[in-house]
């Protein structure tokens, strides 16, 4: 172990947490070192259960440190109970390293609700943030884009979705490595007029901010995948089905596709001659490229993976959390909410 | 003309309304003619544009008769000024057909916005019913479901959402032809406990309604292309956004499909042996088959066209039309509305 050296970008992984833990968050954590050599884990869980996995991966095993704790949030736990009886579970002490400043950042695959409901508690929010958002990439025909509340919460007035605004920024800043982003705000029409009040608020705010982000102003549901932003804005109540809604009708054409292939003769033989065309729409489509949603808005960077997620996605979940760190999201953020607090003076963002 | 013989089933057309008018709307009334032999038009618009375009459209001259109007509402018109300046347009007069009980039906490809804000104000809505919505198909891995609210409301409260799923049942049973149609809430998590206070509300006021819905609980969005329900019900914020998102989803793979297919000689040679089961998705897919968007709630019924439809298109906005007139939807949901009513004294919803 490497408890006596100096760890360079420790990175804290709940390694108990999701369907194939600890096996994938380890060989995952191992792909990452590869990607990131000056990284570092800490990884929290069951020592009797990850010593003998990490016989297989010495590398790994050089660059981790385990904290020991047999206790696990399951993925069914509600989370107010799992705040509550999880004190020394392997998710709620890895967050608290962020917290201790022992690591920068945590990964966890785990339960969802209880990961958010911990974060929220142990980590606090941001000054000037009263809703932490949840934050991912989606595929769009001109590459990706940042896409969020997708479900922190499920309600947001205009001010919650200004701040949301500026943490899209940041993210698509340091995790697309765009100098400008371009920020949209989903409403069910692009006239001014249309939408729920709080949107349209919030497009007042946001145009009146006098911050320099690059509102593009109103978006619709197509707009997401046409990559007309770089940053779609919305309450985590739309954001979530939304995503869902899009998964699931991929998964449909997926569906479809795959049936068509298999029908015939012909097409079978159709699908083999064009398979590495095919392999290439699998790979812009496949999901665990961008795995890793980031709560924004805490003061911590805590980063949640699939809960299905394998090496390689739970790979990507760490590479998300690097670059977070990398790029400093947090100081981005709380600096651009202090200099827009200090930009508005009462009444200017009416 | 006909104006002198019986109409059997007069459906009215706004036969200005659309991209594609009026030529569109007639090929697709022509098409509708032989789908359905029972059905007349009345066709409102410019008898100097249409009539010429009639001559070569024998059999559907023969069934129609032309209401002459010179007054068109616009695309990009705003519904208050549509409604204000143009009770004499094409789009007004062909609503009030159905108000006047001359036609049992109204079809437009027009002006989404303007035809809602007429119909409202033309129509009324159904005694019981507070918020029309509009509902529409949509595919799913077993067929096709309803989905509903997609727009008409930019919010829906406990109560409306109660509604919408009466209103999407009756709308299931009429024009897909089930006689249990099963009905989900969509929301961001299964659990009852998770989601927005007035989506939390409706499935208690559904599950405790004592009438005979077949009520499956939430939903997430994945469900709704998975098939998980036959309707799903949801305000008209979300779903609008849902809906467009899921088909900007489907534009960026089938674009991404077509960059594969041509990228070499390999994958284009694929794409040809494979043409025939390509096309079975293509047709699955095809928007066109699931065009016409019904304003259920109002005190007729009245058909949206996509703006952009084709003749095929437009013919299957007036199949819709025909089969809710069919199965008489408005007795249908005015029946349940009546019962629910008495079938809930007060606080047993709570």
């Amino acid at each position: 172990m490497s408890a006596g050296k100096k760890l360079q970008l420790p990175i804290a992984l709940d390694a108990m947490g999701g369907d194939n833990a600890p096996a994938c968050v380890l060989r995952g954590a191992a792909m990452a070192l590869v990607r990131h050599p000056g990284i570092r884990f800490l990884l929290y869980g069951n020592r009797y259960i990850l010593e003998p996995l990490l016989i297989e991966l010495p590398q790994l095993k050089a660059a981790s440190e385990i904290v020991h704790t047999e206790i696990v949030i399951a993925g069914d736990d509600k989370p107010s109970v799992a705040v509550r009886r999880g004190r020394n579970s392997s998710m709620w002490m890895s967050i608290e390293s962020v917290r201790d400043n022992r690591c920068c950042a945590i990964v966890s695959a785990g339960n969802t609700g209880a990961l958010m409901a911990m974060s929220k508690l142990i980590l606090r929010t941001l000054p000037g943030i009263s809703r932490p958002a949840i934050a991912a990439l989606f595929p769009t025909l001109r590459g990706e884009c940042v896409m969020l509340d997708l479900g922190a919460n499920v309600e947001s007035d205009a001010k919650d979705l200004y701040r949301f605004a500026i943490m899209g920024d940041a993210f698509a800043r340091a995790v697309l490595g765009l100098s400008r982003p371009k920020i949209g705000l989903l409403n069910v029409g692009s006239e001014e007029l249309k939408g729920r009040d709080e949107v349209k608020e919030a497009y007042q705010v946001i145009k009146n901010s006098g911050r320099a982000l690059n509102f593009h102003g109103f978006i619709e549901g197509n707009d997401i995948a046409e990559g007309t932003v770089d940053v779609v804005v919305t309450d985590g109540f739309t954001g979530n089905v939304a995503l869902k809604t899009a998964e699931g009708a991929a998964r449909l054409i997926r569906t479809y596709l795959k049936d068509a292939f298999n029908s015939s003769p012909f097409s079978k033989t159709g699908a083999v001659l064009a398979a590495g065309a095919l392999k290439v729409v699998k790979d812009k489509l496949d999901d665990r490229k961008r795995n890793g949603a980031m709560f924004l808005g805490l003061n911590g960077i805590a980063v949640k993976s699939h809960g299905g997620a394998d090496a390689f996605s739970f790979c990507n979940a760490i590479s998300v959390a690097v670059e977070l760190v990398v790029h400093d999201i947090n100081t981005r953020i709380t600096q651009e909410i202090n200099l827009s607090v200090e930009a508005t003076p009462a009444g200017e963002t009416a």
